[in-house]
């Protein structure tokens, strides 16, 4: 498995203060957010959630478990009693930042798991367990990270084109990303390999994020809207499109950020590979198919006002704002996870076993 | 024939001025720009082309004929040739305001024709002519639209969900508009027809002047990003999409505003017809297939910096912007002209007849 450093990150640790990168800020300026240990670092991370200057799945619930171990870290508490009753009522705090998250969820978890099944009743060694448990999340999300890279990577030639939508880089991981990992690994591999990005209305992650990650990363980048997808496969050579996932169903439907559907429908048309990239995690054998998957419809503004800025659309103008489209699985020419590239068949053979038995992909790895 | 009264246009004339909707400013403020007869109009009408105060080719012929009748109106000169010359002179400047727009072109042509040929050697006979002349460019156009209109409106029944994307409308026209138009007409038959509208990046014709006229002229409109075509179709009952044209090939490939193949290759995969709108003179009887249909490409920042606003993009990622593509034929369920419905291949044939001895569709009219 080969992995590219990524040059950057949704937060990092200095000596005195856990720093998150505040992408709200982004593309203009590269604004990091300094916390302090004990209450500060909560503070911060739940208000950094919340108002989305981190977000991502992965990220946010990298982040959670380090506001943990921050908070830990800087705790006044005495008592292993009195510990773990604050970090009780952090990790729920931090659970209500973001409520359909289920990384927040499955990091809060992880953490408290370790906490629970610590034999230390020093004060100390807790505050070292809950470091512990919280680097192992975010370890755990980057190693999957660059393996979903290298099964990826090749798929890819030197001089290739990468079309992809949203934002799933090293700023939304813990890691590389997922499907712009599949880029970072293929270029750590002196692939040259460029990428055409969405720009991914409305939100504009796409515009503002890829573009900005790719410009930072030394990948050259080429940014089209998204009305342009279908006009780009006619007239350029893109070799394939690799996108993320927020929820894969059983028979390999895939809801992802709205206008993945439409790309995938014109690369079918074009006849260029469509990849979604995704960890394990994304995977929910409890879903028949993406009929069953909700989407959320968020605010009209989003469309009316992008940005917050006037002068867009009117301002009464109804709107319908799906944030997720859902990609039939027979659009999808494979999935590449941290398991290997799968097909939808194979993939609905695995998780048919992991509902039946609780195994299936977990018992895959490694 | 049956078509809507327009409750909008681009442009009116008042008592002692001629009145141009600066579309510019909308749909946050309907400011009219107002010019006196003689050099202020020409001046005025001038300075709103060139900065796309008007816009859609046909207002644009229809406000460069009203610019040379105002002119007329408050002219000092005292002969017929000094008339004649200021004419030309006039023409030659409203000419170059935009270089490759055809409507303009033809208009100033009507007028100048109209002028060379008027027996009237005094100035306030030829002063007459023009504002005829004029006139009839406008007149012209709006029954081109009506027309349109009217054989688009049988297309759709009561409580139809009709998709389309940029604008073409009222305020693009000297009419009701074309593809817009077709829902002014049947709206004018009471038919309760509803739009969709895609907000065309990157210069947001939908989002700006469709939803705009729509709200103006009591249609009912949803406003949804470019990429949320395919979903809207996949999970909303949507009878048909119609499009407007900015130029049509021999062979009915189509080349029309960037995302329309996208809208088309969606339409094509949901089986929900997509039409064409547009008049005859849109039809290039010297152009075989799309293939051989130049596109512009525009300035990267109608991409990174939307509406002028910074926070959308990095200021220096590349950027490919096309404004226009091809939609193949193939994909085109029918054209909606001012000499009726017509199927890819009519048009051809009807095109092949025009090309060979200049006939073909001019002589089907009326």
């Amino acid at each position: 498995v080969s992995a590219a450093s990524p040059p950057i990150g949704a937060f990092r640790e200095e000596a005195g203060a856990l720093c998150v990168l505040d992408q709200r800020a982004l593309p203009d300026e590269e604004r990091w957010l300094s916390f302090a240990p004990g209450p500060p670092a909560l503070d911060g991370v739940c208000l950094c959630i919340e108002t989305l200057a981190v977000r991502g799945a992965p990220a946010i619930g990298g982040i959670a478990a380090k506001g943990l171990a921050w908070l830990a870290r800087g705790t006044t508490t005495t008592t292993a009693a009195a510990f773990v009753a604050e970090q009780r009522a952090a990790s729920a705090r931090l659970l209500a930042t973001r409520p359909t998250a289920v990384n927040l969820q499955a990091a809060l978890d992880a953490v408290g798991a370790a906490l629970a099944a610590a034999p230390s009743q020093e004060v100390d060694g807790l505050v070292a367990v809950v470091a512990d448990a919280a680097a192992a999340v975010c370890a755990e999300d980057a190693a999957a990270c660059a393996v979903i890279g290298g099964h990826g990577a090749v798929l890819l030639n030197d001089g290739d084109v990468v079309m992809t939508i949203c934002h799933t880089g090293a700023i939304a991981t813990c890691g590389q990303g997922t499907a712009l990992g599949v880029v970072h690994s293929a270029r750590a591999q002196q692939k040259r390999v460029s990428v055409f990005a969405l720009e991914t209305r409305p939100l504009l992650q796409g515009a503002r994020l890829t573009a900005w990650e790719c410009l930072k990363s030394g990948i050259p980048v080429t940014l089209l809207t998204d009305s342009m997808a279908a006009f780009a496969l006619a007239r350029h050579r893109v070799a394939l499109a690799v996108v993320g996932a927020d929820r894969i169903a059983k028979n390999g439907d895939t809801a992802n950020k709205i206008g993945t559907y439409q790309l995938a429908l014109a690369c079918h048309h074009h006849q260029v590979p469509f990849y979604v990239a995704a960890p394990r995690t994304t995977f929910d054998a409890g879903c028949e198919t993406g009929a069953q998957i909700p989407i959320e419809e968020r605010h009209p503004d989003e469309v009316r006002r992008p940005r917050g800025q006037r002068g867009f659309a009117p301002a009464d103008v109804p709107v319908w704002n799906p944030a997720f489209d859902v990609t039939p699985a027979s659009l999808i020419t494979g999935f590449i996870t941290d398991v290997g590239i799968l097909s939808a068949s194979a993939l609905s053979a695995a998780l048919q076993r992991q509902d039946g038995a609780g195994r299936g992909l977990e018992q895959r790895r490694g």
